[in-house]
């Protein structure tokens, strides 16, 4: 096994390194040609090795950075005011060919906007995407993307994240011949805004790309589809309101509980089940989104992920690594535009 | 009381007269005032009226249409092809002055293009738009729009959304000074694309208009606007994606069933609660969504509502030509943009 060298954000996220610490030490232990670099201050990094009484330096290594992007922060101004952050130096890491990847639990937009100036595109990509894989009615996974790095998307953006979607679906889930799909408001042909049909006819004339139509926002998790394509400003929208929805849901059932000795076992029974369910199911949980489209493999865990939940987007990492995703979107690009 | 007339789409939805007859049946009867006028095949009617023993012809008129529209047809085509249809009858009562309002569970987008066509929109209303009310966290509900009408919309016509969600949800649902948002992906001023920030600027500026700013999709249901505003394209997904979510969390729950002796029980006391909590939050379910901004008023029935939810979307008509909302639409749209 070829070494592989993943650069983590270790402050960003709503707990920084009490989270992304003992997820980096659970991710050498299980993989031995794993080599982190753990981007971050270096004390508080210290005290959360020696909690948890990791001692073998081989497989980590510490970067000392003195700043951190924080939450709220204006993606924007983090360009210019945060150039020693975490975030920043895990990206350049994977820009001078340190890392293969890098994996960051912080703030979206500044982990976009930073990725996107340290990294650049593709070669025939306007904008990076940002997808994640959702669970549907059967075994398979649904990647849907855009999840909101690019809110004012035309037809050729649209056709560039389809492309991108296929290739992710097809190396890091080994899908052959993945069913793209275009998110719209009906599935016949005349439905839609002007930039979906133009981006439609677009991706009917690709070869190479399995292009299916059009798919509703309720079939989004039926497996019609394993990519669905949306702008970023739908995608977002869709996926918060399913989370919005489960908390509704969730809500309604504590306070059934509140009714008659029946209603009140029916809810106690039906809790723990949902609450398992959402874990799986909650979009907002689901974690490991990528940031597609760059010349380097981005990461994107939850803010508010736990330790299991940061190992796996470390893990998916991994894989695109592996699979040198970047490369492959490329290549795809080259075929399908020649 | 003043008598109070609404014209019957019977023949629509995916049940027609089994449905919408014993519908139109409990409505007379449960309301001495109202008077109905059942557009659509006059044997089928008959049928079904002999079938519900209901004799009583002074509150029931009929008037025999030799046309339906179907469920799949194509909208534009029925404008040509489909002159007495039921549903256009309906509507043309409206326009005559015969009816006070109309209501269809047919096939919603030749429904938005014969009320478009027949009745016309408001002065200063550039596209009606669909709406409806949905649960939330606490007892109040939300007015969601658009949910499909019009795809296309600039930052105008989101205004003009914004303007009729308010006197909506202040005339039907008695809110005052209803909280009106923009659907977004942040709440801060800064995200979302150029149509919502302009339409944003406008309603700021609008006197009469308790605009809040942005909500995100998560905050759909969570009582933190009263009115949420929403392009057709974003809407329309952003509802039925919850949709298709519902279903989801409906399967596994399902499937669960088949692991442990207690997961079965689990999953056995909650069904029967997840089904009714999702027949009171399923967006899908929830009837009576109404097209404002026309010269008068139309609303919509599911088309699979049973007769419970069309004798529902028969009682929010009433409930809107009680408040005369075009009337209102039309007032407060002149202080707005006076």
């Amino acid at each position: 096994m070829s070494k592989l060298t993943i650069a983590l954000d270790v402050m960003g996220g709503d707990y920084g390194p009490p989270v992304t610490i003992p997820a980096a030490v659970l991710a050498v232990q299980q993989c031995p040609n794993l080599h982190l670099i753990l981007c971050g201050d270096q004390t508080q990094i210290d005290a959360q090795l020696r909690k948890a009484k990791f001692t073998q330096t081989d497989q980590l290594e510490i970067i000392h950075c003195s700043q951190v992007v924080t939450m709220d922060e204006k993606p924007a101004s983090t360009l210019r005011k945060k150039p020693d952050s975490s975030m920043r130096r895990a990206l350049e890491l994977v820009e001078t060919g340190e890392a293969d990847a890098c994996v960051s639990a912080g703030n979206t937009g500044a982990l976009l906007t930073n990725a996107y100036y340290v990294l650049k595109t593709l070669a025939g990509i306007n904008r990076p995407a940002l997808v994640s894989a959702l669970p549907t009615f059967s075994d398979r996974k649904v990647f849907l993307l855009d999840l909101g790095a690019n809110v004012n998307c035309d037809s050729e953006i649209l056709f560039q994240y389809a492309v991108m979607g296929s290739v992710l679906a097809e190396q890091v889930e080994g899908m052959v011949n993945p069913r793209v799909a275009l998110l719209n408001v009906g599935e016949e042909q005349i439905k839609g805004n002007d930039t979906v049909k133009n981006a439609a006819q677009l991706l009917s004339e690709a070869p190479g790309i399995n292009f299916i139509g059009y798919v509703e926002g309720n079939d989004i998790f039926s497996d019609k589809a394993d990519v669905v394509v949306a702008d970023g400003f739908t995608g977002n929208i869709a996926l918060k309101a399913c989370e919005g929805f489960a908390t509704l849901v969730l809500n309604e059932v504590k306070s059934a509980s509140a009714e008659s000795f029946f209603t009140r076992l029916m809810a106690k029974m039906a809790l723990p089940l949902l609450k398992r369910i959402y874990s799986r199911v909650n979009p907002d949980q689901y974690n490991g989104a990528s940031l597609l489209g760059l010349r380097g493999i981005v990461v994107k865990s939850h803010g508010n992920a736990q330790v299991d939940a940061f190992l796996y987007a470390i893990r998916v990492a991994m894989r695109e690594v592996d699979q040198q995703v970047p490369n492959k979107i490329k290549h795809k690009l080259e075929i399908v535009l020649s």
